[in-house]
């Protein structure tokens, strides 16, 4: 792919690791000279260093034969530009970040991909780890649905129990699956005869949302600030 | 909960405004005086200007008292001190965000919970909008599992089958599960007779992650850049 | 009306002068807090500080009963973020500077009045000032036509001529039409007897333009350097 | 012509667009070392950078030879001094924008044509657009009288009638004359039997100004905002 | 007097100092809000913060009823856009410094008095000191003609003799003036029975200028560098 | 001589270019590399950029050598280490400027030649200026006496008298004496018989110092403010 | 004691925390405006914000009353100018650092208790402890005379052995002398009888200065770096 | 050695200047590119611009051969950084300087050896140089035990007198112990029979600490202020 990156700050920066990992061709503009000059020393892509709401040098950057671009500037009114510009030029894969929320739907309507305040992202993940220690990954689906990762310990309700057992004794609901499991190194499609062990790390899918019951079962009872 | 968040800036600030949402008491420490009055604007919290590797000023935001303290300057030697002053006041909760992954252990000696470049993960989120840009959410797990989330087209495979019609006709393997499947606004637990219809959000687990051929199976064949 | 002027500097503040003298009501939104206060001091309307790409910042300026909303920024992407907003705010009058003729296309598309890169309006009254010294006004319609305002020398082919004497005198020709003379401070309009008479000031309408030659004829030969 | 441009800001480098666009030599004089350097790579003309109030500057930028300066920076009193200079060195033609209206006369006691406020110029413009926005250029005359170009509307009273006509039904007075009529691409010269369409962009000279009234009569009734 | 001073920079608050200890009405202008407060904390005068190149600046510092005006800026530009409104504002008293001596002339048209690049006047005194040490004061005549003020040492050789024997002598010419005597608090007229001691300090009227035969004469042979 | 300057400020440049001037070998110690370097580009001199208070350096600029320095800086503190240093380096003539009065003492020990204040000894020029705005120059003796140059005007009283005249009418007390007069380029010495005509440029000795009185007599009665 | 501080910097505000805590009267003079309020705020001291080379400045700080003045300031230049200042005014207490060694007999002359680069003695004790690890304090005497802290260890030939026996066995020479022996929080005056333990803090006098032989029989051999 | 030395600031130019006074191998880290410049120019070392906390830059430095390293920096968030990387890349000997006392702890954590708040020593020998003037150098021992250093003066009651005879006169006490005296360049060993004499520089061991007393005894009555 002939991918264009906007901005080569922080999360500029991290997409040029990415996309310049994969066999890419990768070209990044960037306005300020000592970032761009940075840029241009740690990854393997061409560096423009020049406003990318000029049009001219958005086509410097190849726009014509450009797959994608990916904004990542923290000025909404930037991207929003740049963006226009990209479908001007017909860039088919328009991907933003946006700042303000409440400009989600000027976006939307240049037909954007978004990503929605990448810090807000961040930021969840960060309280996450404070409110529940234990679980150590997580995606929200639809409605209160989310999957979570927890490792299970020694004095958890579960452990040492099969998924029947586990169902039998009531402990595993209807709306819980255990969808996977990692026992060191190796990932186990988990079946009614599957055994948990402490160690274990579980993938589990809960469709009314982690609930402290539900975790519990897994690590234990775990003392908690209130 | 008693947290101690240390730094207000793009991420700090995202942590206060979920922390605060929740019945928690929080205090920020932000040394920049704009940010930090900012942050007094904003957020319903004690905003402490001043220097977090200060352990005065740290006991005035209430150390002793806090659950948890959450570090998400971009310095990791800022971040360091303050953990190792928090640990020596005894807040039990350590989590900071790390920039540098040549510093992980150095975090993890003080007993850290670590959120390893933020900036990373945000990159991963874009790349991937352009790379799979009909996968609406993805979590990498163990080994080369993922579990990830595809809205089902017109044109896929899949669409108007059911699940065991499609294992029987092998086009779910063994190592693939659909854990879950939104249709409007309601998560329905999958099971062989759900058929799969256009327009539903599916959540898959992959056991040897997400090919091509299995999202395509999903979303039909895209136009793809390569 | 209600206008909402973006930005108060020296474009923005004269805008202020003309919507303030006449009976309207006026907001100005800058961002720069010096800047704020003057306009503040100087001009009879209200002055809020803040980024007008925000879209409360908008709305404490009262968007929603505002007629018009003119943007005088030098930064075409604030613009176009703003005239955006302040099209879902529904504002039905919108006008803005354009700087950068490449990004016509994309204000026209928000169905904005544009001013283009008025510095260049500028320019050309100084430089027509070097190369047709005795041409003291003009304005340029369809085609070559022009129309421009002189005032006749002593020592012009028509001074002391009526428009008749002339057009039959092939001085001026079918494509040429006095359209105004000002004597004194009385405006006369022409007629075939009025009889044009040095120091008279004559607006011009020149089908092909104002050519040498026609100029020529109202202020004599000057001397000009090549 | 030789043509010293001092400044090259905004309105200086677009002096400089159109001053060398045609057959002129051109030297541009600018102080800021960035801006020197910009423009030098711009446009074709030679740049030295310098404080045009040093006398050597302007003999350097070739004044003996010069046919015209045009001063472009937004220090009246900058202006003044190097329009002083510009004389003892016998320049000919002096050009140069004025801030302040109060130093108007002195300016004048130099002998310089005068483009006095620039700025306002075009908020004169931005500020027409709201109000009259159907009028799409416009002149002023000595009294009230005024020239504007509007496009005529299907609901005007004047569409479909001929200039004779128009007169008869006493919609146009004596002191209105349709001055010239653009008809796509073609300039027609208005006589009586000519018919006013929908769409023609037409010229008018109104002795007492374009009133809502007459502006009215060819663009139809307006919703317009108080 | 009314005097306005322009200026409170180092030469400015010199002028201040003289100024507001006689019994005048002084007001300075100054742009500088830092420079000004100190200004208005030293000395007894009225001190307004602006422009002076601002007419109505001037006007509220009193111009109309004004008798002079000092003009210390060190930018000529500043002190002739100034000069000029005062000139229009009738302040009869016009005095300016002035730092490029090519800007003379353009200054003497305003009608000013001029104290031409006063840097320079300190730089002869400090040069004169190394050149001849045993110079106290000096004031240039017309042609080569100079008044000088030195001290009569032990070892010169006019020391102990009266002027009438000094002429007799010949040690004094025709061109060369005793023009007063300081002995101790005491000014001496010098008449021919004067007599010259050690310890006189003499004001030496020198048609030819200051010789290095005729200082040596006042204080003997010095040893001196070459 | 081998003269050493320190500084190359407004004050410094002057000397540099008084003392470059004669057959002077001169050094200049500069701190700012920008004022060095244009001082370099300027004189003819060697330049020596770095700080005149490093002993190293003073040494660099040829102290040992030096007949003489002189310390142009605004910094009292730097003038005195350096003079301190320049004294230890045997330098014979030590010469500086002092801002601060209070400081005099402390240089008269290091047995400094001293220029104090000088930006007073400009302001005095200027506020002659407008109060004797007759009197071209003057100077200061000891007690009141002073000697002053002006230009005698046709109305003055003196005018068309000889000297002898002047005494017997008691014009000319025994305190005041003509000391030398100009007449077009020629320096007369007066003597008794010698007529004061309009337009001679008179330098006068008055004992009591130049009163209203004594100057209205050569230039007549003026109009003064109060 | 009535002791003025100049500067308020690292060394002058460790300075005044060790001056605030005896019974003295401390003024403290510090130009920045920030670090003097900070100074205002830690410390309890009069606070004067100001230049200490203005003499005025000193006699607000009370120096007519003051006992001790003791100069912080990494400028030379200002110490010295501060302290002929502080002579004068006759503070009989003078103390100061001395950034460049040059410049010390300068301020030797001033009379001045002089601390030589402070700077300096830190890298000292830097040095020492990767050269010497086992040296816990020591200070130079005349000549190559030290007196070293070190703690002796198990492995060290002296432990276990009184004063006595180690001179007879020829283990301390004449030139060395144990001049006192810490054990626990004793501090015990050595004698003959004396025994030397491990753990024991020795304070030794050794008049040919540290050798490594020396160190070594108090901790015995260590693993150096060559 | 192999030493790396983190800083090039005031304190870290200095330890440079000692470390490569000797036969050492020295590197510098310094992140100011001025400062490391400045290194560069000044010592004969290999100077690395870079951010120490940065391991591969702590790597370019030669961490792996590195004996010992020494933080210089006044960040002790930065040095606590640095020295944890250090261990990690097993450098031996670590050494740095500490600001804030509070921190001690967690430096002694890793290892460190510790000069606790430089500027802090520096104080204390100005603090004394007002409090004892006479005494010229002094160490703290533990306990209130301290050594220092006087000069004897004349009006000293120990002057003339052998040690002996000072004991027997009750002078010295038991908790005193002359350690050293230098008469000229000659260090003495005292022994009993030692005449203590006016000019002599006394080292003294005083179990209770310097008293007034026993200074005085040195040094005779001074005249102190309260």
């Amino acid at each position: 792919m002939y991918i264009i990156v906007v901005g080569a700050g922080q999360i500029g920066s991290q997409v040029l690791d990415l996309a310049t990992a994969s066999d890419n061709e990768v070209v990044v503009v960037e306005q300020d000279p000592e970032v761009a000059e940075e840029a241009s020393r740690e990854y393997d892509c061409l560096v423009i260093e020049g406003d990318a709401t000029d049009r001219e040098i958005l086509e410097d950057a190849g726009a014509e034969q450009a797959d994608a671009i990916i904004c990542t500037t923290d000025e909404d009114a930037t991207n929003l530009m740049v963006l226009f510009i990209a479908k001007e030029l017909e860039i088919s894969s328009l991907v933003t970040v946006v700042q303000d929320p409440q400009h989600l739907n000027i976006f939307r309507r240049v037909g954007a991909t978004i990503l929605e305040n990448p810090q807000r992202l961040i930021a969840q993940y960060l309280y996450q780890a404070i409110q529940r220690p234990s679980v150590e990954d997580f995606m929200e689906l639809g409605g209160d649905a989310e999957i979570f990762e927890v490792t299970v310990t020694e004095n958890a309700a579960i452990a040492g129990k099969t998924l029947s057992e586990a169902g039998s004794e009531s402990l595993l609901g209807e709306d819980v699956l255990v969808v996977a499991l990692q026992r060191g190194e190796e990932i186990v499609t988990p079946r009614g005869s599957t055994r948990i062990e402490a160690g274990d790390t579980v993938t589990v899918f809960a469709r009314e949302g982690m609930t402290d019951d539900l975790v519990e079962l897994f690590v234990g009872e775990q003392e908690v600030a209130e």
